[in-house]
């Protein structure tokens, strides 16, 4: 298992249309073969600020979220939403360490 | 539902420690009443920063969890382990939104 933290910085007139495309890839990714958990969170003291964590059960399902055609759009459509380039750090699970803890 | 991200940088020589005195306090953690994950993560590209990933059902369940003897006891073990002051991020979840999704 293995989890990717996101970090995003939006600029502020493209917040809403930044939700609407990460919804978009949100619902397809947690439907992807070895995707664990995939949630969208909004910093609470800073609206332009938001998160991904990215949950998977092997390396090889969370480079195959790369090659699918919902992650390609997504990074396209937030391209010009984003203020500066995210920020992603890979991250091993300590806990927890049984897989049923995370279904 | 709410999560808090905390990012925590620790010390070299007291890695091992912070890790037992966090996968104890993760124990009780997940045990509590409205708390939906208190996930452990260590950064691939740096052993010594961790991030905890503590979401909860409500602000009254997340308030809670620092009134535990759980949680007091971590944080006074952990004290002399961190590098510099962690860092917590509230933030108000955008999806998954059912609370089904979250069990």
């Amino acid at each position: 298992m293995l989890v990717t933290l996101v970090d995003i910085q939006v600029k502020g007139e493209f917040v809403k249309k930044f939700i609407e495309a990460t919804r978009d890839n949100y619902k397809k990714s947690v439907r992807e073969p070895g995707n664990l958990r995939f949630d969208f969170l909004q910093d609470e003291a800073d609206p332009c600020h938001f998160f991904l964590y990215e949950a998977y059960e092997s390396e090889e399902a969370a480079a195959n979220h790369k090659n699918t055609d919902h992650y390609r759009l997504w990074k396209e459509r937030v391209e010009e939403y984003m203020k500066n380039p995210r920020k992603g750090t890979k991250t091993r699970v300590i806990e927890p360490v049984e897989l049923h803890n995370w279904k």
